[in-house]
């Protein structure tokens, strides 16, 4: 028996070993705990936004080899912390921040109740729920104006009610906002979030395509931010493992439906006009995150917050020209016709 | 009699000639109709938000010769219109602008609470008030570092509740955001305001002066957005006539207050890392405006208004570089220390 104990400690050993190697930084609730709760959804789900992180930096640094990552670990004093990797001023990118959170507490009713979309009261004791809420949220800004700007987050929600009673939720999506449009590009990049959507019910990617472009939507300007992707909230049925597996395969496809995008276009040679066209659109980029996004918003008024890893879905540049209108029949209108009217790219 | 009727018509059609020569734009009530209802208040406003559009515009062309304004008059379907006159990427100046608007029509209950700062529930006949809004407000981004940005707005509002009682009130402010510090124009600038506000109660500066620091204040980050000046809503006392004369004072205060600080540093030299640093502030300009200021989420949330003239506060360029800390005693870090703890200027 003790050499049936050692061979398994030492294979543990060996696990751990691995996932530091794997991971930017140490697991904000600590390998050794999530190891001994590797059963539970919340250990499940730490590991995989920890793992989508890492293959995201990954993937971004090999494409970028004179830039790195700077990677900060946080604490949160009200409970749990997290881990933000930004890459800032390199060849291929501008900006490239790559976000895990994890954190706990109590959440007042109000609170609580605005972080679902759907607004569900919950019955709290004595006014205060214990919640926990995780996540991993990415933006990506390239400096080629042919290479789109990318983002994706994947998040997860519990909270106990005062009868002891857990709600718990998955939200999330991927979505694509390039400067020009590529149409291979957007198939290519609908076709792989199909692809993960449609393992688990061909009703999901038709639904999560519709709700991301009603999502990102700049209303004054009459134009979405981008040309969508997927975008879900509030997902609680049918099950909790079946949602998971979902998410899983959802962020898995995170480098597969971009990367060779960026591949493709990075050396792609560009002229000053086509740069300062992608800096005006970054200002829409701006307008969306600070005036309509709900994460952004529920972050800064999250007291304890870290404002950097939040405002890190900003670009390094933005531009803001009074009346700027592009010609009839440029490649700038033809972008501006797809964000005022989304298309389908796969069927 | 008929020889007197003469000569007024030819000291009226004089009049008419001289404002039009001197406004941007003929004035959006008409020059007509503004004579015929000469007495009203709403008309001398009118009158004085074009003179300071006029004034504002001229004083600025003075200094970049090889510019010129943009000058647009545009109508709102649902009432009234303004005229928006920007100046862009000039030799001195990187975006000035300063728009007139002159609104009227119907608002909903709710959408006229939301236009009082303090919230007034008022009497409406069908659910509808018939109101005007009309003002002026400017935003001036410089391209030289060391010549700071300036706002100022002033406004006056109307509405009628259902009992035909007039309700009616001003607002206002300028105020000033440099990129680095320097304690000359920043107290030239809050004098010139005291003096405005001197003339008609010693108790007004101090108590707009405070108003202004709490207004701008990003609260994420801790930091007002610039070293402030004077800044009133809801005015409504003692009298429309001594309120009037009050803004009067504030808004001929908007070019000596601002313009010598301009004609100063023009022309000062400045390196890269200055001009980094001003570009770092555009950025927490754009937070402010989209994430906090009242005017700009009134305006976006507004049927029929004009998008491009709201957006015009923001800047042409704007920065965000994830966990930017100046130095400690570094001249960064000296304005920072103003923005985060604001000071008396004047006493």
């Amino acid at each position: 028996w003790r050499r049936h104990a050692a061979l398994a400690a030492a294979r543990e050993d060996e696990e751990e070993k691995e996932l530091r190697q794997r991971f930017m930084a140490p697991p904000v609730s600590g390998l050794r705990e999530l190891r001994r709760r590797r059963r539970e959804l919340r250990s499940r789900m730490e590991l995989l936004i920890m793992e989508t992180q890492a293959e995201m930096c990954r993937a971004l640094a090999a494409l970028d080899p004179g830039a790195s990552f700077a990677v900060d670990s946080w604490e949160r004093k009200e409970g749990g912390g997290g881990i933000s990797c930004v890459l800032q001023d390199g060849e291929v990118f501008e900006k490239a921040g790559v976000n895990v959170s994890v954190v706990s507490g109590l959440l007042s009713e109000e609170a609580a109740r605005q972080m679902r979309s759907r607004g569900k009261s919950l019955k709290a004791k004595d006014g205060k729920l214990p919640f926990c809420a995780m996540g991993v949220s990415s933006v990506i800004h390239p400096k080629n104006p042919h290479v789109p700007t990318m983002h994706f987050n994947y998040r997860y929600f519990e909270i106990e009610e005062a009868d002891g009673t857990k709600q718990w939720w998955f939200g999330g999506g991927t979505d694509l906002t390039p400067t020009y449009l590529n149409e291979e590009d957007a198939v290519h990049f609908h076709k792989t979030l199909k692809e993960a959507c449609d393992k688990h019910d061909l009703k999901l990617y038709p639904k999560y395509k519709k709700w991301c472009d009603d999502y990102f939507y700049i209303k004054h300007r009459g134009e979405r931010r981008g040309i969508g992707g997927i975008f879900f909230d509030d997902l609680d049925s049918p099950s909790k493992e079946e949602v998971f597996q979902f998410v899983k395969s959802c962020a898995k496809a995170v480098v597969p439906c971009y990367i060779p995008i960026v591949k493709k276009h990075c050396h792609d040679s560009f002229t000053p006009e086509e740069k300062l066209w992608q800096q005006l659109r970054r200002g829409r980029y701006v307008e969306f995150n600070l005036l309509y996004d709900r994460g952004t918003k529920f972050g800064l008024l999250t007291p304890g917050s870290r404002i950097e890893s939040i405002l890190m879905s900003l670009p390094l540049t933005a531009r803001w020209e009074y009346m700027h209108n592009p010609p009839e029949s440029s490649k700038e209108a033809e972008i501006l016709e797809v964000l005022r009217n989304p298309k389908d790219w796969v069927h």
